[in-house]
């Protein structure tokens, strides 16, 4: 597969940004996690005023052949008409999006429908959903390289407008399964303590995706670099998030990291080049059940915790306006000298 | 003391509203806490299409006579020192403020500071700072009620202007300490359970601010009643944000509940008139150590935990967009009918 040239970040600055935090007009540390985040971006950004330009997000779409194994409660025709509907900009995502003036890309990576040339995502089609991984791997190696290199280009495009911030969101049906058996291969935890409930399966439901995934895992045993794992479970659009995300990293970018989806491909791209997290901002902690653990394993910790579990980027749009406060305060905030405030007379803050 | 008249929200219109949140194209409850939300919104006002107009912040300053008793690491001129800080948009909450375009008034309650005319907050002061409370009540009846008044003519100005989302932010060097003792004489816990950092107290700080305390609600067991509690243990900033919270609550506006001083004030507006809490949202879990027992008290639920603790509103300020994601999925997002997309099999979608 491509390769990607991830440098870990630079700590030069870091103790000129915290000086310049520490002089701010605010007790040393009440800004909590803004501080955190202004901190690691000013870090990846190598500067003592960071910005945030053209914030974009790539949704990713696929559908996936374990879906004739009955693990979704939706048909997976879902998956099209909600291309549909966020080409015509009625999905939850197109929301957060318009609200945050973020730049939006739908990507067919591989879902099973012709679109028509009026209304159409980005052709990075690679086939009409890939097989059941029950039976056989979800897809070729070949086709997953194709994948990773999509993702990228796509990536490097967004750089290329101008985008230093960028997100990934996907959307196809049955891609829970698949995410939940890649955290089982790359963590080591079983299948059960990796399901959810999905877009809404009730226990029965889950049991029966946890076995599905149990006995996947049973087959494909000889899968276990994470480029075969990725390859095994991923699906299309999971594949080409991984490839996005490196890519991302390797320019420099900030990720913010969406829910349950999203993370399973940063777990792949971490276990191929773990520099990649000092780029990544986890934007939400989602209701479906494994999720918190994969940020653990990450070591990340979530910016939010609203109880959602919608996908499609939803989590990383809605946490955006936090991940920019934290970035303005470090720009516009007064100092202590600056504004003629006087200092605490405690040890605590460190001025 | 002013009377109020809370109404409890309408509750006509819950169904209606559940139905058009589950038709939404998204799987049932899939958006969280930013449902039920939207829902006490709708409810709020009454409407299917709610909405969010010239959301405002009150700040209020004022000094505290509980200072003498070294309750705080920094000295009382930082009060009208951050309130200068304010005027010229150098602070923390001016940079959130002004990130989501919300306007700010800056009042001054009762600030130890004569400010000029050309750099003034608003002039609402009723001292020069309140009296030392561990000798006598920190303010006098007669005090309260105009400071009551004071923050009830506030919002009703901004309600006239066209706010209907209002929060209250709040400076003054101490104000921890009273809201601390506040906290323990209308809930019971005791200071030492009530005692926090505030602006950076180390572990014997602490100690010494609970034993302030202490003494103090000896000296007052007579004031038992939350108007005695309020004018004893309070200060003009506090007093002044509790009148404004009960007009607010009486005009039908959303309020959005910042961190320890301002939930504090909410205990007294609450004990008060208990229908206030419907037209309440909780910004965030401030990282004052009791504030998440004051909000279990009122039955809130943070939108944010950020580990936070500056004051001033900017909780408030930084939950505000996730407010409006609230809101706008809502009225956006299209329908599972009007965007063409199946429904799910499962039961669990009430659709």
């Amino acid at each position: 597969m491509q390769e990607f040239n991830i440098q870990p970040i630079n700590l030069n600055l870091t103790d000129q940004i915290q000086k310049k935090i520490d002089l701010k007009t605010k007790p040393s540390g009440s800004l909590g996690i803004l501080e955190t985040i202004g901190k690691q971006i000013c870090l990846i950004q190598n500067t003592l005023e960071p910005t945030l330009q053209k914030p974009s997000l790539i949704i990713c779409a696929g559908d996936h052949g374990i879906t004739n194994e009955g693990v979704s409660p939706y048909p997976q025709e879902v998956t099209f008409q909600m291309v549909l509907n966020f080409l015509s900009g009625g999905a939850a995502i197109n929301v957060f999006a318009r609200q945050h003036d973020i730049r939006l890309k739908i990507i067919d990576c591989g879902v099973n429908y012709d679109f028509n040339d009026h209304n159409s995502p980005i052709n990075c089609k690679i086939d009409y959903g890939t097989k059941n991984f029950l039976n056989e791997p979800a897809m070729s190696a070949e086709q997953c390289n194709i994948a990773i290199s999509n993702g990228a280009k796509l990536v490097t495009e967004s750089h290329h407008n101008g985008s230093n911030i960028i997100s990934f969101g996907e959307m196809g049906i049955g891609n829970t399964t698949s995410a939940a058996a890649i955290l089982c291969k790359l963590t080591g935890i079983s299948p059960i303590e990796a399901c959810g409930a999905g877009t809404g399966l009730d226990e029965k439901g889950i049991f029966h995706k946890a076995q599905i995934i149990e006995k996947a895992i049973t087959k494909h045993q000889r899968a276990t670099t994470p480029f075969e794992i990725l390859y095994t479970f991923g699906g299309f659009e999971i594949a080409t998030i991984v490839g996005g995300m490196l890519k991302a990293a390797e320019l420099g970018m900030i990720i913010i990291i969406d829910g349950f989806i999203a993370t399973a491909a940063l777990l792949v791209a971490n276990a191929l080049n773990n520099n990649i997290t000092d780029y990544c901002i986890a934007a939400h902690q989602s209701n479906e059940k494994a999720h918190l653990f994969m940020l653990q394993h990450l070591n990340l910790k979530p910016i939010l915790n609203l109880g959602m579990r919608l996908g499609e980027g939803t989590g990383a749009a809605v946490a955006y306006p936090i991940i920019q406060s934290a970035v303005q305060f470090i720009n516009e905030m007064s100092s202590f000298e600056g504004a003629g405030v006087s200092k605490s007379s405690s040890n605590e803050v460190k001025v």
